[in-house]
């Protein structure tokens, strides 16, 4: 970044000194100076504006085809390819009425319908063509009327094109079409137009793409291109993640892929449901800040005009002064930042956090049922109104429904059980000692054993692990008011009650961050002095939830753009 | 930040050439390295929990104090400080049920209550002791029983401390306490406790935050501290807006201020409300991109894993490349980043953008249909829902009402028509100039009185002075499909059809941004390879909609921690 440029002309001592006459002429050149820029300015806003004005004429000349059009003017052919679509056609548009495929089951046989939709696949043989056409999630067999259209299309039509086709609904030979989703109807198609063509070399076939892999590490270590695997007497391409996302545009519109980040949309949609009832209120707070939110490490520095900036870890100094501020109960949905270089199967450098703040008036205890109530909502609403999207991810990750409890709160196991629990599977580990992942996961599968469930709360971790701004345990200081709550044996949600007392937070983040760590949070403790009730919270990883929910074995393919060490495009 | 560290160990190549013992005397070497750095880990990870145990007892130490349990220990006092509320309490809380001030006028008069509340202020005199309590929008006077209780109150509890009270909910004399805003009811307190206790000196006091300044310019060349002002014969103490930001966790529990950030959650929930119900996704897209997302100018750049990143400067290109990505419909609230060194009234250096993208059949008007039901709707709604925080806000800021059409379209206003209107009020302009912040108030000014409305949606721009990706007018090349929206003579919505057609793309990207800058968002213009469907959208400022929905002078008071080229914190 450039450093903060210093102040124009000159400065004011110096022109203390000066004479009348050399203020005026001082004062004139400034002038000048400015009317010569502006009118530089001008002059290249103009030049600009040519080159542009030429280059849309340009442009112009190139997209030619059948012009879009109200439905009186329509084009005399029954086919070809429309010029871009400007909103041309009158304001209150063409007349025509467009049937969204996955709505076509409700149309009447027999009625004429305009269907704009992609070209999954084209079949043409010397007698008919068939189109599978696609619109998100849905497909619906249209069958090409008449020589000439079929002949046109076989050459021009693209798979992944979109087109516009006029259409009788009609009933399939058979009664059914089984490779099409809506399957009780199919199209007969007399006018078939593109409106815009995709290439022919894609970057992989939708098919190619949808095949499953089988698990593979991060997106680092895989080699790009496609991967052969033996499918019985046949040879089906598999696509490597890599190449998948580098192509994630069309990536995206594989059913069960595109399926996960409508899941995703959910998990937003039904957190805020929740907590809104709750009386919490949608904060944002500052990315740009001045100090780290979580410590020195994994930071990603900046320069701010010429000043030092971080990105945030989390929200987590923000919306506890939230709280200091009077809020009561906050909650944000933003992007957190970690330039850690970890290259697993779940960390990511860029992640949304779902944040969560609130008072207590007794115990963190209130906190855990907030939560408690909060993800059951979360799950049985995905259920209830995701079952389309689920059921399509389902047909392509066959993994064991996730479990949890409803009807009675959710376990919440102590610290030193979960410890007893690895003890009596074999594992060696301290009282106050962290677990791994891997221990992390076998303490999951014991807990599925043990309780039947995929879903679960661990409290009162050790002091010694949690960040300085944790409430210690009143009875025991070697233990914290905190939390994880786990999903099929993985961290989704890390939080605990926080200090608000400001002597307890000075002395615990001096014995942790050191006199220069605390230097660079002083406005964080500094919002404590002035009152603070007690609070706690929680963050939540919306990928990791997705991801976990669903049994998929990979955090990027539950992010629109995932962003790792290797991977900042696209 | 670190550039990536290259791989550790000795080079493959080398290795080639060593003898089998000193392969193998390597790799102890390497094994005994390993295990030196995870006991000197192992070790460091000890002296912190050393550390930090001894801080937590010493801590405890300090804070000393009535004991916070449960009502059937009740301390024998009826007044004192609680120790910190460290969750020590019975799980199942103490018995107590603590009632909101703002629910008290619902409690029967001669009934006992629990309140947790701030002390908004105390006065005490040698007979009684006056306390408001304040809890978020609402106070309540409570007046303390008994000399012991107020003789300890005048010695230690200080404005903006937490404390809990138990209390018999009286009428009180005169029937109505005329300066709180829970008036009908009072609260005879027989016991206080303070929570957390605010420090005597605080950076400024509520009710001189409160205090409007008038409009002052932007965070700069504002003095800090304190401006004093004539108000008859009084001088009252006024807080500069600087020295209320550097203090925002007070600043923001002045009711009026607290409030605007309660709308601003509100104009999200509504956003989103109404466009979950016209079938759009929410998404979440990448802030760390490899390109300028709106060309190279004003862009917050920074080093990943040793590669050049930029800070989104909107999720513009991404959201467009979900629309390839078949989600049909698409909006994303996030955090905007503009390194831009603007000094004014109404730019950050970090804003939330509230964007959408969707498909269009025909016209761009499809769009505009959209953000005109959505803003109505947003408009309306916050009337309704946020009536007391709106009722607060206008008691400090006594602004006109904003109007809008309701029951009708709003109005679309055409360039060549507001060029026109310009030139009738005596400004001179050229016919494809761009209309700068002073000449678009001016507008706003014109509008209104011909119009009678605040909110109107500025279509058909000049092409010359809109991004590269913008559908040019498909009649004369020299407008364009976009469009402003504007309040109060100001801009809050940017918004165009897009080019969805590669090639056209391709040439106005070369036109406008050179070959360079079509190589950095490459992966951008390719997702247009593979057919892309006729769309376009908006992206709105939020803390915009708030500052002009109430006619607020500076958007600063519209961001919870704002951020300007002056100010990275708090």
């Amino acid at each position: 970044m450039d450093p903060q440029p210093t102040g124009e002309g000159v400065p004011a001592r110096s022109r203390a000194n000066m004479t009348e006459e050399e203020k005026r002429a001082l004062k004139e050149a400034k002038k000048a100076a400015k009317e010569a820029a502006k009118r530089e300015k001008a002059e290249r806003k103009a030049a600009a504006a040519r080159a542009a004005a030429e280059a849309s004429s340009k442009a112009q000349a190139l997209v030619s085809g059948i012009e879009y059009l109200s439905i009186n003017d329509e084009p005399s052919s029954a086919f070809g390819s429309y010029r871009v679509i400007q909103s041309k056609c009158p304001t209150a548009g063409s007349g025509r009425t467009f049937v969204s495929v996955s709505k076509l089951e409700g149309v009447t046989v027999g009625e004429q319908v305009w269907v704009r939709a992609r070209v999954h696949k084209i079949v043409v043989t010397s007698q008919v063509a068939f189109v599978t056409l696609r619109r998100s999630l849905d497909t619906v067999q249209a069958v090409l009327e008449g020589k000439d259209l079929f002949k046109w299309a076989r050459k021009n039509v693209t798979a992944e094109s979109i087109v516009d086709v006029y259409a009788k609904v009609s009933t399939p030979e058979g009664g059914r079409v089984e490779k099409c989703s809506v399957s009780t109807v199919e199209l007969a198609a007399s006018k078939i137009y593109i409106v815009s063509r995709a290439d022919e070399k894609l970057p992989m076939t939708l098919d190619d793409a949808a095949r499953p892999l089988g698990d593979t590490a991060g997106s680092d270590g895989e080699a790009g291109g496609e991967a052969n695997e033996q499918d019985g007497a046949i040879t089906r391409p598999r696509v490597t993640r890599d190449t998948r996302l580098d192509a994630r545009v069309v990536d995206l519109r594989v059913p069960a892929h595109g399926s996960l980040m409508r899941v995703q949309s959910g998990v937003c949609q039904l957190f805020r449901e929740f907590l809104y009832a709750q009386g919490f209120t949608e904060i944002h707070s500052p990315k740009l800040i001045a100090g780290a939110s979580e410590g020195g490490a994994d930071v990603f520095e900046l320069s701010y005009f010429g000043r030092k900036a971080c990105l945030a870890q989390s929200p987590q100094l923000y919306k506890q002064m939230a709280i200091c501020g009077d809020f009561g109960r906050v909650f944000e949905i933003g992007p957190v930042f970690r330039a850690e270089k970890s290259h697993t199967h779940r960390h990511m450098c860029e992640f949304t956090g779902l944040d969560l703040e609130m008072e207590i008036f007794e115990h963190y205890n209130e906190i855990l049922d907030v939560l408690d109530g909060m993800f059951v909502s979360i799950f049985d609403g995905l259920e209830k109104r995701y079952a389309k999207e689920l059921a399509v991810v389902r047909s392509k990750w066959n993994v064991r429904k996730f479990k949890y409890w409803t009807g009675k709160p959710n376990l919440r196991l102590k610290w030193p059980e979960a410890i007893e629990m690895l003890r009596g599977a074999g594992v060696e580990i301290g009282d106050f000692e962290d677990i791994n992942t891997e221990k992390e996961k076998l303490l999951g599968k014991l807990v599925f054993e043990k309780y039947d469930t995929d879903f679960f709360m661990l409290t009162h971790f050790p002091s010694n692990i949690r960040p300085f701004y944790t409430m210690v345990d009143a009875t025991d200081g070697r233990y914290s008011n905190s939390y994880d709550i786990m999903m099929r044996g993985e961290e989704i949600v890390s939080g605990a009650q926080r200090i608000h007392d400001v002597e307890l937070l000075q002395v615990r983040a001096t014995a942790m961050l050191g006199e220069d760590g605390i230097a660079s949070i002083k406005d964080y403790v500094e919002a404590f002095k002035y009152g603070a009730a007690p609070h706690g919270g929680a963050g939540i990883g919306l990928e990791r939830v997705v991801m976990l929910f669903l049994g998929i074995e990979n955090i990027r393919e539950c992010s629109l753009f995932p962003r790792d060490p290797q991977r900042l495009t696209p």
